[in-house]
């Protein structure tokens, strides 16, 4: 475990006695490290010292803080020091990919078109501070597949950093990525032997924000280099987030050592134990597995309907009502003649709620993913995203076929 | 306001009729931008829904974020259009600072050698992309001075960034940060007159964290550029700041373009309200006042006390009882002979919480912050913090004292 508290323990060897209870006959003069909070339910399963602290309010604070990461670890099938608290999936894919300016030279980076905003923008960013990049196409099904990863590879032969996201946000469009870094792995073997050593490692992270939970997931047989999940995508809190990395890397924030130096700031042990709650509530594999099937079946429905409707269109327009190369938890169609905003609004008022793409830049009208598929500029504004979870019912589907067809009869 | 849900409102111009329990009834189907919490507690006080998102629970929440920076906004007496909400301190003065890297040409930076390590580590790493800064020395009573300021200006003329904290977060020294800025401000005055206008503007950052709801602040008056604040220090949860900016800036990290682009994530709209609640508690004029009033009080007992012990040395060791140069939250004192870690250990087996250094440095024996002041290595490390709260009492302070006593006597 590579965090600091490591070396806190060293000073400490009898097990922790306190309990939060006996905490309260004691004089706590360390408010500069963390206050007592002011509402109890801040810190209602745990210790409310800083974990970064020495004394016994920190010490158990700590132990809980390790105590959720060793849950959150047994559920991703990893080493809990492998593992590091973020305040999120946009930090985490952040920290990820800005620890690149801490690296020698300057590193080239590839990403594909779909990436979530939070990694597409930071990598204009890092091109813009030099680093320059490729950028993955896709199909016209919106994946990145081997094929183009392959292309992409051979056009830049000194790639250090791939960014490939597992489920795509706005279409659902799932990756292969154990395909995907076997393809990088054996492309950096082939290139050692062939080019006399010249490739180095190429680092391959994953945004798996929309696959956790959805669709299986495997980080040790993928043997992707890091992952980013966030909580509140699968009923956590907001503010809490998880990054995996293979191997720890030097960051580009620094500051305090917490989290193995990866992450610093006070660590937020009360988001950690949510974080480990939601996982051992949605994220198990056999839970997963479940509740997939129970997504498909309410989408295979939806789809089914909404392939009778003349004037709708799945994007991609292949799509089947049950179809692998999907999450059945993300749809997006469009509707002729209806801008999505539009669409957005009216279902809105039906009581039912949509988006166009993601929340994350629903400021923004350019639809990028939809057009890395080849998506005309108009057909892109029409387009809708349709995401369901663990507690939508048929009856919802229900809502929103007849909150569509009520637009559709006066637009 | 510069945040993105300005244009989303301009399509809905009615006022929001619906609530938290009329969202029941609805179907939600946007858990690809957050799902319905599994735990309600998550958002009790306000919709579920994503603040970015275009639909009634997208554009309740947003409403609920936007009322938590306003009430933020009027306890600090600035516009909620120059608050951003963050994930802490830390995050906050990690935006600002490499939001250098956004800049033409390598802007010159400079920091006071006192900075938490969330400045100071992150100046160094500037410093070795090639950011040459200048570091401000203390006074031995550990605090920059405006000739400290003046004398370094005058060695980096071509300042572009300035970073000085508020109260120290050791040995709770507070700065003149209102002479400072005025400095800054005059200095660059001068030099655009005589220097035919080769010195640009100096973006004056400071760090509140220790400085909110324990002295007075005055962001307007003070005139500073920016602020970094955070809720856990004051009693509130972990995960939650705020950043004061006088003008935006172009961040590094982008994404997202939540908080007007500056701070990219899903927001956390639990987290802005709680951080609402604890400002509004804690640091309103009034409030800071009557409860700065008590903890001199409290501090004003304890020093005596300690004074009249031959082994204890206050740091600086010309610190009064009632001293205006400190915080009357934060004290550094040692003890001849016993390092700070035993003392630490020693105090909390009698039950008594303090440190040694910060917390977010409590892995590393090095103690920066009196080493500038000129604190020889032994002393060094028998120093400890000792810091109070608002809860903290008179038996809080003779539990310590008598704490301190028992460990001397066998030590």
């Amino acid at each position: 475990m590579p965090c600091n508290g490591a070396k806190t323990y060293l000073l400490y060897k009898e097990p922790m006695k306190e309990t939060s209870a006996s905490l309260k006959t004691r004089s706590y003069l360390d408010w500069a490290a963390t206050a007592i909070p002011e509402d109890p339910s801040f810190c209602s399963n745990h210790s409310y010292g800083n974990p970064s602290s020495l004394h016994t309010e920190g010490r158990m604070a700590k132990e809980a803080l390790e105590n959720a990461r060793e849950r959150c670890a047994k559920v991703l099938g990893v080493s809990p020091g492998n593992l590091y608290f973020t305040s999120g999936g946009t930090e985490s894919n952040a920290l990820v990919l800005y620890s690149i300016l801490r690296r020698k030279g300057k590193p080239k980076i590839l990403f594909s078109e779909i990436e979530h905003p939070s990694i597409r923008e930071n990598c204009k960013v890092l091109k813009n501070l030099g680093f320059l990049s490729g950028v993955m196409g896709v199909e016209k099904d919106g994946r990145v597949t081997v094929a183009s990863l392959s292309k992409t590879l051979e056009k830049h032969g000194d790639t250090r950093f791939a960014a490939i996201m597992g489920v795509n946000n706005e279409t659902g469009a799932i990756m292969d990525i154990k395909a995907l870094v076997s393809l990088i792995r054996s492309a950096r073997d082939k290139n050692t032997a062939s080019n006399g050593g010249h490739r180095g490692p190429i680092h391959f992270h994953t945004d798996l924000v929309q696959a956790l939970g959805k669709v299986p997931i495997d980080l040790i047989g993928w043997d992707v280099d890091s992952a980013s999940f966030s909580a509140h995508k699968l009923g956590g809190p907001r503010g809490i987030g998880l990054l995996y990395l293979k191997k720890t890397l030097e960051p580009l924030y620094t500051g305090g050592e917490q989290e193995g130096g990866i992450r610093p700031g006070t660590e937020n042990t009360s988001g950690a134990i949510a974080m480990a709650d939601i996982l051992e509530r949605r994220a198990l594999p056999g839970t997963v597995t479940e509740e997939r099937e129970k997504a498909t079946e309410r989408f295979r429905y939806l789809i089914g309907k909404l392939k009778k409707i003349d004037r709708c269109s799945l994007i991609p327009d292949d799509r089947e009502e049950e179809d692998e190369r999907f999450s059945p938890w993300i749809l997006q169609a469009r509707f002729k003649d209806v801008p999505g905003a539009v669409m957005v609004r009216a279902l809105d008022e039906e009581g039912v709620a949509v988006s166009t793409g993601s929340a994350c830049s629903s400021a923004s009208p350019e639809r990028p993913v939809l057009a890395a598929m080849g998506i005309g500029e108009n057909a892109r504004l029409e387009g809708i995203r349709i995401s369901q979870g663990w507690t939508t019912t048929m009856e919802d589907m229900d809502a929103l076929l007849s909150g569509i067809q009520k637009t559709l009869s006066f637009l």
